[in-house]
């Protein structure tokens, strides 16, 4: 479908009946694509063909640099229009974006309803439930009869973003229950709604976090969730569509974070060099630094080394091994931390089936290495057996170490997935390099 | 609640009327909760206290150890009632999870349909769509009127999965479209469903991989989708509650892999120590021995390293820095893979970007790191300008293969995620010894 419509779209002379024809067969999502390969001309072109029932929802799922190229080709009057049509959530998405003579623009053409809701929703924290709820949803007071409620979702029912769960409000706004589709179709149309209803849902704040929002859709299977004020007064839903896209954001957090990367909204191909550079320098610079640790330990030691240099071979082994063995643990606890499946009270049963999964894997290791280093330099027990013993000691320390610095980080506060691959490896290197060291000294004759 | 509901169970004489009016005032995820901490006796009582209608629902948010605990107690009818209630796919979760003479005991105690439902859906390939759908949903046909429709939901609707988008069958069961209740309630009842249905919907196969699946919810924001099999006939849906799971699952599984760890679908706290130990000791001792390049590279240079074992002060330093930055790139491209950001055909233009981010970051890294080595060890100009280059050589290079290796892998069908930090970091460990020690051994007057 695609490709047909690049085609058409490509020739030399396009004929805009066919492209309307074509463009009405074809999903919102899918038109929406299409306009990231068009020129300039071509988007405005292909953009004002859109059928006015669809062209705001199409809007909404354009690239944001294309989105602007249309807003400002637009006049003022469409302006007004297209943001009028959206859902309020995805005009705050798009509007957030905008360049700020683009959007005082856009706030001057919309009508003044529009304009109160948008402004109320740019003025939440970021990350908070009130910057991905929605202000359109269908609410019923609790005195209402079944019957009614049709009729209140007939006549508000297409511009609200779900219509599949209703909100039973009081007279004050105060949320008392919710009410499904479901529900209202199976029951008689005289039937009060207060009767019907479920008393026992599941809300939040309009400055909750969007990760708590998201647990709470997990935990619950929920389609969407009420967000009340301070004073327990409705003022918006969360759908689920969007929660999908928060998952996706807050696992994306975590993998750069864990990568040593400052977070960044922006997809990998949209970002510039220089803002690639910014969030990987600052991680870069300050493990690298970190690493001097290691060079004053080795510097310490430059006798023993280079009394005997083949210890020397052994050592970014042992680093790497304590390093991979690390970053296995703490990803583990990240992982079950972020998903709810961890908390702060398992520390120690944890620490015990670290020490023991430790143990294990640290003699499983342990072996193969012995028979390695045996045979591959000169039969040397002793040498075997420092290295050996260093390998069990460092796969033990790394994984109790792994371990439990996520879950200290989330007990002060500080966000578990720090405590990944890049910062264990830097302590447990310097770690690891006095165990072996001193070890040595201890076993060789040679360093006596 | 919980902890009120905790209280007045944990105490000597339990009030079972007291019980049921307080289980009747919660969700049925809080009530499912609560089973985890009740007693293999109390887990029966409480259960057996639950109203019917909701018994089922409880039952599929129960702790799988717990639910062994309450099939084993319960007589066949019961079984056979509550299974006969889960929805499809909840079931089928759930048997897959029980050891085989528990499940020969449910499919012997549920009617023959609901019998056949689940050996049907328990034949699909892991992980595919066929696994995740279930087998209720409302479907209509297209020759229906809107008045009709709304008579086959309430007659059907209660134990379907979703019935806010219905499906529109030919009477060979061939799918032609959707239509939401939304649709429906703003219609008039005479209307056909063949003219207001919608024909262009998005469907998937039984075959197809759940993370395909999960990729067009984010896509098209879906509620549900239609599942097909080859011939283009209707057999289940997909409804989204499922897939915040999927994706949570398909995530967890990437912080896995991406740490060096088989991926298991069992939560941290509930994997015994020795399954531990075996989704982690293969990649360890994997990567142990591909360290073994590196000692013989060292063992190689020995005679170099003796007369200056400064120069070894730096290795762990580099090789670190080396990681660092390949795990930067190797981790932004591999989500902008799982998230479809970046495809196979952007490889040049993304070794293009991170070429330049490494020249700039290795040139930022590379001249604190002179000042230091230069002041922290003796003004040696050469030595600093050896570890210096090799520095900037290293950034660049790390982050030329963190960002090749998971498209190339991806190219050739291999999990891109396995091109992460452990992989990574061994490579280039050996990678940057070569470089560092030739740059040292041609720029240091001591060595020659």
């Amino acid at each position: 479908m695609r490709e047909d419509f690049m085609n058409l779209i490509g020739g030399p002379h396009t004929n805009p009946v066919e492209l309307h024809d074509m463009l009405l067969k074809m999903n919102i999502v899918d038109i929406a694509d299409v306009f990231e390969d068009l020129t300039k001309e071509k988007t405005i072109q292909v953009f004002r063909l859109l059928p006015k029932s669809i062209a705001a929802d199409v809007f909404s799922y354009i690239v944001t640099e294309k989105q602007q190229v249309i807003v400002e080709a637009l006049t003022d009057a469409e302006v007004g229009n297209i943001i009028g049509d959206l859902f309020a959530d995805d005009a705050v998405d798009f509007i957030e974006e905008m360049p700020a003579n683009v959007v005082t623009r856009i706030l001057r053409n919309v009508d003044t309803e529009t304009r109160n809701v948008i402004n109320q929703l740019l003025q939440y924290p970021e990350d908070s439930a009130g910057t991905i709820m929605t202000t359109e949803y269908v609410c019923i007071r609790e005195d209402c009869t079944v019957r009614e409620a049709f009729d209140i979702i007939r006549m508000n029912g297409t511009d609200k973003e779900t219509i599949y769960t209703c909100y039973v409000i009081r007279r004050d706004r105060m949320l008392l229950g919710t009410i499904s589709v479901r529900t209202l179709l199976l029951a008689t149309p005289q039937q009060r709604i207060s009767d019907i209803m479920d008393p026992y849902f599941v809300s939040a704040h309009t400055t909750d976090d969007q990760e708590n929002i998201a647990e709470l859709f997990r935990k619950y299977d929920l389609l969407s969730l009420p967000i009340t004020d301070t004073e327990n007064r409705l003022v918006g839903i969360v759908t689920v569509d969007d929660i999908v896209s928060v998952i996706q954001e807050e696992n994306t957090e975590d993998f750069e974070i864990m990568a040593g990367i400052s977070p960044s909204e922006e997809p990998y191909l949209k970002t510039g060099v220089l803002k690639l550079v910014k969030n990987r320098i600052l991680w870069l610079l300050f493990l690298m630094l970190s690493a001097t640790v290691t060079s004053v330990i080795i510097a310490g030691f430059e006798n023993t080394l280079s009394k005997m240099a083949i210890l020397m071979a052994f050592i970014p082994m042992l680093m790497n091994t304590g390093g991979n063995a690390g970053s296995q643990s703490s990803t583990m606890i990240i992982r079950g931390i972020a998903l709810g499946d961890i908390k702060t009270r398992d520390i120690l049963k944890i620490l015990w089936i670290e020490l023991r999964v430790g143990i294990l894997c640290g003699i499983g290791l342990g072996i193969v290495n012995f028979v390695r280093v045996y045979f591959m330099n000169g039969r040397n027990v002793l040498l075997s057996l420092a290295v050996t013993v260093t390998l069990l000691l460092t796969v033990i320390i790394a994984k109790c170490i792994g371990c439990t610095l996520p879950i200290i980080a989330k007990k002060f506060k500080i966000d578990p997935a720090l405590m990944a691959s890049p910062l264990i490896s830097t302590i447990l290197d310097a770690t690891v390099l006095v165990v072996y060291l001193c070890i040595a000294q201890s076993l060789l004759p040679e360093l006596r």
